[in-house]
């Protein structure tokens, strides 16, 4: 359970406008609902959704919000003001143009809720048109810099988990071993969560290099010496296409027969979490309450159980390392 | 709830066995429990259990079962005999060596739960050993001739569909066309009771031919004409590898932007559902019912809401079809 | 997987409404889906929902119906159109103020998706007023006559599982003995699937008398032979509240220790399952088709594996008995 | 994902024990895997199961535990080492006794896992018989002064949230207000967390004073201008029972007709979620890392995002309290 920060409100704000930026993570609905009724009752008489992200924000697709507009979204996956990538926000004169489409309908801040692709947006967007903007991690990878936990991370995690509590059940009445694939292009945080958590024979992340081929020797020598027979290897899917499928083809070359299960996208969907929605609701609350006290230019995140302001400058500078440690602990526990 | 079959016992057994094979199924469990506790009250004295199908039988890898054996496995996925495929099992002389086996042992009966191919060696085996075999329908793909109904099948598809319940939020936030891949190499029976479902857009089975390029044609241009841009096209893996990839190939050349997402082990695993813990109970209870009447040479299956008897020979030389105006449903409920 | 009926259109509809009545249960949103979709793809102009039940309809709370108005509501729990109970609606005269709305409105039919209260005043409002009218059996307590299955069923007893299932855990942790009371007032439909599907020690139904004292002096001793000490004992709630209390004092007396736990609304909601989507939807799409071939005063159902019409006057008048053989088998597989 | 200590082995420890003790709670399983596997993995050669709590200490009910005896438990909720409540434990003498017990089986040191009760004997034992103890909070009320988080809370929020989410399905369909009660005697975290996550209109926690009928006016009121019908809100029970209903009453008496709905032991069971597996697996290696490093006479937690050593004296004399800012983010976002 988060410590909240203590806030004075020093700014009136009349009217703000939230959007939701790059992959959908669940836990988004919440987060909306968190900031619309926090504005609400904090005394800011309008919010706006923008629809599709910051694609929906340069075609002006915009609409009111009210208390209402939020009511039984909390459980939902996905996000109600839908998603999108938007490549032309790239563009600084779009930006500009962004600007003026929401100082015409008076709206005074933003809200951004998304991954680090969407809080370089929302860094370069304030600084160069000086409309207030407060952003929100929210991205099944927990790969933001600055925030201990993303919004949607745990759910993806459980997500994940279930499936692979099915696989085992196949795995164990044949005896066979199991490569699952788990969401993770530049970071390990899904794959050493549900690794640990799965109760995973080896853990294989973008961070730390190896040797494939020796990997694969290593593994199919321990399972030689009558480690059992079923097994899972959670493997992050990586940068390179086809990682999973070249450690399967090494195994098979040490005389395994590991089948292959590629997660997916149902990591991205369902219900959010009951952390999720907890997180979710207390960073909406206090990127409010953030907004009030003159803040501006950072993302609200967690840091050592607490909420905490990060400048979107370091969000967007910095890399988020994996603890080693704790990636250690696969192994400690494994055998 | 299914009808019983009211048989009267007409021949004594002391001694039976237990046993399943091929691909593992949600429900293998509560059916080993089911035939395990039914064989004991109904005065059987002696009841074994058979790892890894027929290869622990022919390497006679079999250990005897008490009532509590099958404590608290109702609700367990996979199978506690574990499951192989066994080719040596195609052998007549291995199968008159497994005989032996089951003679020296003194067991006088076998209980075989699996899909067609499991069938075939039953079959085989009580035609040419005399030892009386009764089949139970286990796999998940519903495709048992005889048995309008699997152990396995109904978890399968309650899988399925939680899984793209969440691809679906992914779908609407993004506004995107999901290709799912489910199970079912020659059968659509999961991908049609799937699609219906889940309300998806198309649904392309084994059972139908169909131009690949006609298809998506049809589908591209109904979608440019606002049928609203999210949806789902359920998949059924079919025979050849890759249908999924060359129906998004093709999606692609009509101007969409499909994604994939192959659903794969997942669907084989997991908790039975509340149907098929009932349904391998009431075919585990009916099983030994059938065998105590002096019935030989069968699989027990669902036939109009009934647990009957279905001869083995019918089992494995016939073909079940898929119901054409309960797939029409699909495409009369979608828009 | 059902049999369809197939029928011969022989009237034409211009406009239909549909409306949701009685307790709501899962898959009444497919059930709204599939007639609303089916009655368009058929050829009927016009679909109304009528909000909240037979209320709704008297107070002329009713709207109209697109296709898209049933989007997505596939996989949600409750029902879109509410529902409500209606007292006012047993008075004839209100009965035929009711017609007289749907007259002025043009609406030539009416789909009710009930239980048996809803069917009792559905074929009052047919038989008196001359509208048509379909019903379809829409509740979790499976108690209806003349269907073997009813729309809602399937996800209450899956729900009641997965709660039994994580009560075992403790049941399990403290060697305890828990009784779990589920929904049946009347029937005992609910509590003899949850009982054979959980593996229940013992299952108490409406149905079957049985002297209090006894049964717990039963249960007591088989327990003091060496049965284990956990233990799930099954109680359909009955006409008379605080029967499980009085089962529990009983099994006190007997020298156990017993623990309580009273499952109540959870299982009327929850995202519908596979078995009930599909059969709502094709109970949905025969409805359309029974309307059409000039059916009316029956409600759809299922025997024998198969979509059926039964008239709304058999539905009212007879019970539907639970299967003795079957709610055997509880005893049969415990032990 | 927690911060492990870096600490340095200072002792040597042949032969340990471990423990579950009080209410069981999801992830003690993990817990009891982590602490196995690290114990071999960190040099200590013999690792002790021991049954059923204190009580199976005194009983001298222990046996020896592999690294394969908690093969595939990661996922399973309740204890494979049982639990009890043991009173006889309270007595000095019969500590004493169960001191010798260990030291006749060479067993030097004994991990703990329960509640806060736990850790009372816990710290008894250890301070009379200078064997060393280290405790691990295991409850799912997360009520143990000194650790912001405990194993078995994630899940058990989790649990409650599924079935709020159900009856929420009946809540909207019927526009009614729902009463549901969650576990928490003395302490509201449950409810705390429940009620932000589901969106809950109102939570009754122990912590905080109220006037009954005040509260229940108010919400009356509050409900009469226009806030919608259907309604969640979220009670702990509280230390005398009968709360829920007192509540119930009296909101009758202002002219509302809530439902309740007690979630009872499904919140103790289950699955454990990815978060309570993690805290396990974090907790489990990190109090092995604190036996070898000298510490005795401690429980590890949770402060601030790190896994810390926390005095056993100092969990048992203080009180964890709410969060006043956490618990007033209800009322925040509701409206």
């Amino acid at each position: 359970m988060h410590k909240l920060p203590t806030l004075k409100s020093v700014k009136n704000f009349d009217s703000v406008a939230i959007l939701t930026s790059g992959g959908d993570s669940p836990g988004m609905n919440p987060a909306i609902r968190a900031l619309t009724r926090a504005a609400f009752n904090s005394g800011i008489s309008h919010v706006y959704g923008i629809n599709r992200g910051y694609s929906g924000l340069i075609n002006n697709d915009i609409q009111k919000m009210t208390s209402r507009s939020v009511t039984n979204i909390v459980q939902r996956g996905g996000t109600v003001l839908k998603s999108a990538r938007c490549l032309e926000f790239k563009e600084p004169n779009v930006r500009q143009d962004a600007a003026k489409i929401l100082r015409d309908r008076g709206i005074e801040a933003l809200f951004v809720i998304g991954g680090d692709g969407s809080m370089t947006g929302a860094h370069l967007f304030t600084e160069e048109t000086g409309i207030p903007v407060i952003g929100l991690p929210g991205t099944i990878d927990n790969d933001i810099p600055g925030s201990d936990d993303t919004i949607g991370f745990d759910t993806a995690v459980n997500t994940a988990l279930e499936a692979i509590d099915k696989i085992r059940d196949t795995a164990q009445s044949h005896e066979r071993l199991f490569l699952v694939e788990v969401m993770g292009r530049n970071s390990g945080f899904i794959a050493t969560q549900v690794g640990i958590a799965c109760g995973a024979e080896m853990v294989v992340v973008p961070e730390y290099d190896f040797d494939l081929r020796e990997l694969c020797l290593t593994l199919a020598q321990r399972r030689a010496t009558g480690q059992g027979s079923s097994g899972i290897i959670v493997v992050a899917e990586g940068k390179d296409p086809g990682l999973t499928n070249r450690i399967a083809y090494q195994l098979e070359e040490q005389g395994q027969n590991p089948r292959i299960c590629i997660l997916g996208h149902i990591q991205r969907g369902g219900s959010p979490s009951g952390h999720d929605r907890m997180l979710a609701s207390c960073l909406g609350a206090s990127a409010v309450s953030y907004l009030l006290a003159g803040y501006n230019d950072i993302m609200v995140g967690v840091n050592q159980g607490s909420i905490v302001d990060i400048p979107l400058r370091r969000v967007i500078t910095e890399t988020k390392s994996l603890n080693r440690h704790l990636f250690d602990i696969t192994t400690l526990l494994h055998k």
